[in-house]
């Protein structure tokens, strides 16, 4: 089995509402350094026999990611 | 500016409809070596200072992650 993970995240000029809720509460935490947040997902896809990049890439592609509004990156993880 | 990512996942034994759904589609893109899909979230913390890790489990404790059904892994990103 090897694992790719598919990071997939809204584009810099979208807004991230979700990432701004969040950095918002810091400070109830007492957490005053934090500049941002920005939250995506996190898709693994195990596949049965040898890490498949391009395959993955599809299936991002066709699947996983809205090309207009959000990046994604592939990478195999150990 | 520091980079602290925080990659949210379901618990192995919590079923992953959202994965399934991915995981069931595949077939149709002519895709038959996936074992499994999981989807889980990533969230990005910029640090305005030095990268804190400490504190991004803090704010994944609190805030990011449910701990009945999540697991978090923190790592700083380059």
């Amino acid at each position: 089995m090897a694992r790719v993970v598919v990071d997939v995240m809204l584009k810099p000029e979208i807004l991230d509402p979700q990432g701004q809720a969040v950095a918002n509460a810091l400070p109830r935490l007492g957490v005053n350094d934090v500049a941002s947040v920005r939250i995506g997902r996190r898709v693994e896809i195990e596949f049965a026999g040898e890490a498949d990049l391009d395959r993955a890439k599809e299936i991002a592609d066709k699947l996983l990611a809205n090309p207009v509004i959000e990046d994604y990156a592939v990478r195999v993880e150990a």
